[in-house]
């Protein structure tokens, strides 16, 4: 069976990222019909170990080709696919396919480059452009991808633009991991009031590297309790990433898209900043753009 | 020999910080006549630990009295001694000495509180108001004092008024350490036109965790050399410290206090700011303000 056959039949789609991976079995008619996820990103495979980890994907869901997106295309991964630039459609995605074998294909990221500002994705392209295909965003959307590297993407008649990206997330986890507010910020993060309080200092203040200390601060003098340290600390992260994203030109509509738990600090930031957001659960959407991709493979 | 006495004829001094510490002999006519540093920060003592690491002191300068500040005199450290509250004078520290035995005296730290913004000091303060009543710095001076947590502080009429922590040095060990940042981070930060770009941004621009993400994009898009990325970094961090000091109120001098090897990175970024700074050695300003604490000891 050659490259790009085979694949009307059913095929595998796999969200393969740094320290995760999620695999879908997807039949014939484009449903769902079997998945699984593990910790298997891609920096737990040795190099030249991705051939057995790709056969135990197979292993679990059974012997289609395999369509994969994430990390697994980055110089880290299998095999790399270069980045597509903005503009970017999903079409453009499905036609710069890189194959790493006979039935093995990797979607490429995308990059932003203008006047020296760089940026770039690779794994939430496929979610933005799979919702903006299938209508579940508008095509002129403000999207906001929260994670361990926030993605604001901003779609025009259905493409990615530009997008910038706000390492929240992982500047949250090396505070509470290594830092002098370790101590502080073991508990848990929840839309309560230390969390507005910390949202809105976050929109008016630029002063990020000084407000972090005063979390500390504050608990040694008694100004706030160490129990509201992580939620305050989280809010005034997120609602410095949501000033940063917000300033983009108007987009019709603000839409946060991922994980449910995450999605759901950044719509009550974005409230706290006078916008309304539209939440969207990013698996929906990366297999609505998933299949798309797939679609275009063989014809 | 009670609590107070023979601190005449010498005393050791000790600025004992979180990682490291530095002793220091004074002879009865306040000359430095030996000292060592070492690795024996308060966080290499074990609980109940302090009078061994002490002695161990002795056994190295002699069996003088003890005047020791830094975080010694956390609630991490041997015995807890309070914050001395802004306006704060090098009297006022010499007047709430916390003695640990009876010739085991400890400096507290300073704190700050103000319409609910709270900051503390723990070590930098001896420094700070030495200087100020040794006269090597204008009695009203802007004091920027840069480490892991670098202090802007406010002098005035010799009095510590006010001052602001900006978490720039343990912001960039953190990315440096441990986050996708590391690879690119482990050249050397000089004085350099990256380092003046970075300072530059920092300067102009209040969206630091959107711009740390550019280092690698920018690497990655081979619109910068990787080599220059740990420059550009720091420069970033540090002009955003120097933008959110330098818009305390004016002082009639700008001074930069320190190891020199950070202090000529921050006079740099603060002459890319359009003002001059004065570079200041942090140990002479440390054994100014130790001696002058001593003097009042027994009187």
């Amino acid at each position: 069976m050659g490259k790009r056959m085979g694949w009307a039949d059913g095929f595998i789609a796999v969200d393969w990222g740094t320290t995760n991976r999620r695999a879908y079995l997807i039949d014939s008619a484009g449903e769902r019909t079997d998945e699984f996820e593990d910790a298997k990103g891609i920096l737990s495979v040795t190099q030249g170990g991705f051939p057995d980890a790709v056969a135990e994907i197979r292993g679990r869901l059974g012997d289609k080709p395999l369509l994969l997106a994430g990390m697994v295309g980055s110089n880290r991964g299998w095999v790399e696919a270069p980045y597509v630039p903005c503009p970017a459609r999903i079409e453009d995605l499905a036609q710069h396919l890189v194959w790493a074998g006979e039935r093995e294909a990797i979607v490429p990221g995308v990059s932003f480059l203008e006047q020296g500002r760089a940026d770039v994705m690779r794994g939430e392209e496929v979610q933005l452009l799979g919702a903006a295909a299938a209508g579940t965003v508008h095509p002129t959307a403000l999207v906001c991808h929260p994670g361990t590297h926030n993605k604001w993407a901003l779609l025009r008649q259905g493409a990615l633009e530009t997008f910038r990206t706000v390492m929240t997330g992982e500047l949250f986890n090396l505070l509470k991991q290594h830092s002098i507010l370790g101590d502080f910020l073991g508990g848990e993060v929840s839309v309560n009031d230390a969390f507005k309080a910390g949202v809105q200092v976050g929109l008016q203040n630029a002063d990020l590297p000084a407000e972090l200390f005063t979390v500390r601060a504050n608990v040694l003098l008694a100004q706030s309790k160490k129990e509201d340290a992580a939620s305050f600390t989280s809010g005034l992260l997120i609602g410095t990433d949501v000033r940063i994203g917000l300033a983009q030109p108007l987009a019709a509509q603000v839409v946060v898209m991922g994980r449910p738990e995450l999605t759901s600090l950044y719509a009550a930031a974005i409230h706290e900043a006078q916008r309304e957001a539209v939440e969207l659960d990013g698996e929906e959407s990366f297999l609505a753009g998933i299949k798309r991709i797939a679609q275009g493979i063989g014809k």
